[in-house]
């Protein structure tokens, strides 16, 4: 392999795949980076065998080939390159990389044993504004479990249908579901993981505005971000019967802006924290809205703005759950929906089904 | 104590008096900040035993009064508070903040048993540019020994004249001095803890552009900048004679631009760094500077554009060392001075005194 390339545009294509580049692997030819060079486009490629990235940038070829190439030590080093124009060769045994008057070999790996890239062989595609995707994506993966007994709860659900995406995560505690409008979409509903869903919402914050396409196929889900793939393998297995969750009546209605019961949140629960256990109170008695939290460091007293229907209440809350819901959301104003101090509170938005979320309670002490 | 502040008064004063709050300690009062209100200013003070700060700031005083208050939660809920003003009131055991529709109450300690502010009988003073100050600092404080045998080179030597002062810091591998000229000052010397001048770093970013008072007594040095005041417990001993330390003659002379040995550095570095010995290696032959370094991961070869004066060497250093220097400085040009490859370089900048740095170098291995 020999060609010249632009260092911004290398490193616009290392910043995608890297992505994928398993920092954990007992595989140690994982923790390289594939790249292989024909008819002017060099391909770059990365997997950790949960998700696979690869994306491609035109160069001048001098001649074709493959390699496996160290991921973390070469994208160091071409950042620090000191021109735009790069010189690279490889041998059997190391890359060569020329620029201005640096000159660096970097030992390589055969590209023989390297996954190969997934071939595509779906048709069928739905596109996607990444904005929507972001939201969707922001407003729920808090609430996916971090390392549970049931793999579902690591990933997220997502179904597709005509004119509608949405997303759910659970982890036992509280639940996050986004809807989205769409058009023209794909019937079909998987789990991907939720590290997958971090790394595709960073991808989407470095393409500003643009469209995703995606592929479904039976066992992996294919997002395209203009030049860059990233593919997906999927959860087996059933989904939590979420609907069956959601708590359908309410004794308690609260309205409120979502900014400043953020903040009394956030106060409440630095005194909380103190306290280990991030517990907050909820007490709602002669239409004002309470929030209280103390511990060995002293004591938090919130009164939040609200309009406020149905009976009193006192109910105890993990504060992370609330401010988690609260800082994700774009929206303005939130309804929270009560039943009691034992029942799960339920957060949307005023007049709309878009953005759901269940959140279950601490037993109250006094 | 009963009194209204400003937010932003409380928090600019808060980071200030911050920088001194001990983060490990066996005192548990020390992890408290001393507040004390007077003739409607409050007062601000904490130590760690190895310096002090305090500040003030004007209020509103309803009742005047002491006490410690908790520092890191007291800070955090400051910041998160509502409103502008702020209502302030103590009773025996706890703080008592409204802002807004937010009450908080913080436990505290009696101010009896925290040290007092030193009281400063000292009128001698001299005034310093605050950006000369910040230079002297940024280009030595890293050579300072981080956990020496000898206490003294934890410090930075600290020699002040009628139109000079100096900072000196070095660690048995490098040493950096600084000397920057100044108008009317005081004559002393003292060894000044490296962690103190870290924060006093911090606080001169703070403040923009201002002048720093200087008082200088037997066993503490005095910073006034704005309405803080800094006071630095010193080390006791005898700083090591440093002039012995630096070479006087050389037969190799390499003037070069900063920025691009820096880069070439940097590079070297890179590789250098994989095989955990952070080794690089100066070649200066036939009128050419090359760095080069190797390591499992591969190697790198560097041209660095110079004018050379002398004989050809081969040498090793330490990669950071170098770095280190090159990165702090401000100046566009630097000299290296050679012997051979067992003495110490010396870098310079061009006709000039002002800044000093020795290296030594590590065993030469092909």
């Amino acid at each position: 392999m020999k060609l010249t390339i632009n260092k911004t545009d290398l490193i616009s294509a290392l910043n995608y795949v890297s992505k994928a580049v398993s920092t954990r692997t007992t595989n140690p030819s994982l923790e390289g980076m594939y790249l292989s060079c024909a008819n002017n486009i060099l391909t770059l490629f990365a997997t950790d065998l949960e998700m696979s990235i690869h994306t491609h940038v035109d160069v001048e070829m001098l001649q074709s080939g493959s390699v496996v190439v160290p991921s973390r030590i070469f994208i160091e080093i071409v950042r620090k390159l000191p021109s735009e124009q790069i010189l690279i060769e490889t041998d059997e045994n190391k890359m060569h990389l020329v620029s201005d008057e640096s000159q660096i070999d970097i030992h390589i790996q055969s590209a023989a044993n390297y996954p190969a890239i997934p071939s595509v062989s779906v048709t069928d595609y739905m596109i996607l504004g990444s904005d929507k995707l972001k939201r969707a994506i922001r407003e729920t993966i808090f609430a996916a479990a971090i390392d549970a007994q049931m793999p579902v709860l690591t990933g997220l659900l997502l179904e597709m249908s005509k004119d509608q995406f949405q997303l759910t995560a659970l982890d036992g505690y509280r639940m996050a579901i986004r809807k989205e409008t769409i058009e023209d979409g794909l019937e079909f509903s998987c789990i991907i993981p939720a590290r997958v869903l971090s790394e595709l919402y960073k991808i989407l914050n470095l393409e500003s505005n643009s469209d995703v396409m995606i592929k479904y196929a039976e066992k992996s889900v294919h997002f395209t971000i203009g030049d860059t793939i990233l593919i997906s393998n999927l959860i087996g297995g059933n989904f939590i019967k979420y609907n069956d969750i959601i708590p359908k009546n309410s004794n308690l209605i609260v309205k409120t802006a979502t900014k400043k019961l953020l903040d009394a949140c956030e106060r409440a629960s630095l005194v909380a924290r103190e306290g280990k256990n991030n517990l907050i109170k909820f007490h709602f008695e002669e239409e004002q809205f309470h929030i209280v939290s103390n511990s060995e460091v002293g004591s938090a007293n919130e009164y939040v703005e609200s309009e406020i229907q149905g009976s009193d209440l006192k109910i105890s809350f993990n504060s992370k759950y609330f401010i988690d819901v609260l800082k994700n959301t774009s929206e303005e104003t939130v309804v929270l929906y009560f039943i009691d101090n034992l029942s799960p509170c339920v957060v949307k938005t005023p007049n709309s089904e878009e953005m759901l979320h269940v959140i279950l309670p601490v037993r109250y002490k006094e």
